[in-house]
């Protein structure tokens, strides 16, 4: 099932290896890491994590649900990139990490129970910012967008580092990335 | 054990998460996501894989002895980025994680055996283009040249969304990273 260069089955794989991946890459991780920003308005791993759990629950599977539904207006409600303060998860590192893959694993559960067929691929939703969406480019985001915050949890725990290499730092694109 | 801002106990445990970390990332990842570039010279998914197996074969740890021996001529021995074709490791996906987690534990097993005190952090080797490094920096730079390549695996793949994304391809920085 395909639509372009996107396909179903390997976004679904993809979007089922990110929890381990998370578990592998922090869990263990010092306190000093985890909540290291590299600039004041930068976002810790940790917060990262906030997002992707947040994203989990009021993002890709409520629009996906828009996308499929029957409503007439089929505008995404309203979305923020963090939680409200007092929405915060408890924020020890293994049950942010459990939190993100139950909820993961819920999402993906319900998206296999669609059935979803080339057709559905096309079918459309409207984004308040960005305007007719099909559901293949939202499924396609859900997977580039683990894969941003992945790569922004490696560069940011790169640049702990960034006096630290001395002499090897041009070599280390990651680190002025 | 520290000296400036790198911490020896940190470092052992972010290179020790790594097999794990790519063991998520991409065990069972179809061969069209593993085997792709994004332009004709770019390293797939799998080659960064047998470059990594390369670095802990021939790479960190060899430097490490050469500046901890008692050897007059501290230069470090010839390096390349990569393997010669002959002596590739089965390319496999299994037994590149295999083989990488099992020569990323000898090497930390190794290096915890050394009992590393802060005075054999400043201690000098020369490297052949940088010239004298020491310690500290070689082992910051091992941590750090495992971020830089799960980055680079993270936006190797994403690129092959660029176009599936549609609209949002500007929300989502790696594709153009």
């Amino acid at each position: 099932m395909s639509e372009g260069n996107f396909d179903l089955d390997e976004a679904l794989y993809s979007l089922g290896n990110t929890p381990s991946t998370l578990q592998g890459f922090i869990s263990g991780m010092p306190d000093s890491w985890l909540d290291f920003k590299e600039e004041v308005d930068a976002w810790s791993p940790r917060f990262v994590l906030v997002h992707l759990i947040h994203n989990e629950q009021t993002n890709w599977i409520v629009r996906t649900r828009v996308i499929l539904s029957d409503v007439e207006d089929k505008t995404f409600p309203p979305f923020s990139q963090m939680p409200e303060k007092e929405d915060f998860p408890p924020l020890g590192t293994d049950s942010l990490l459990d939190q993100f893959a139950s909820l993961r694993s819920a999402n993906l559960t319900e998206l296999r129970e669609y059935g979803l067929k080339d057709e559905d691929l096309v079918r459309e939703g409207i984004h308040p910012d960005l305007g007719s969406v099909n559901l293949g480019q939202l499924l396609a985001t859900w997977v580039v967008h683990d894969f941003n915050h992945l790569h922004q949890i490696a560069k940011s725990l790169s640049k702990r580092y960034t006096e630290a290499v001395g002499p090897w730092r041009p070599n280390l694109a990651i680190i002025d990335a």
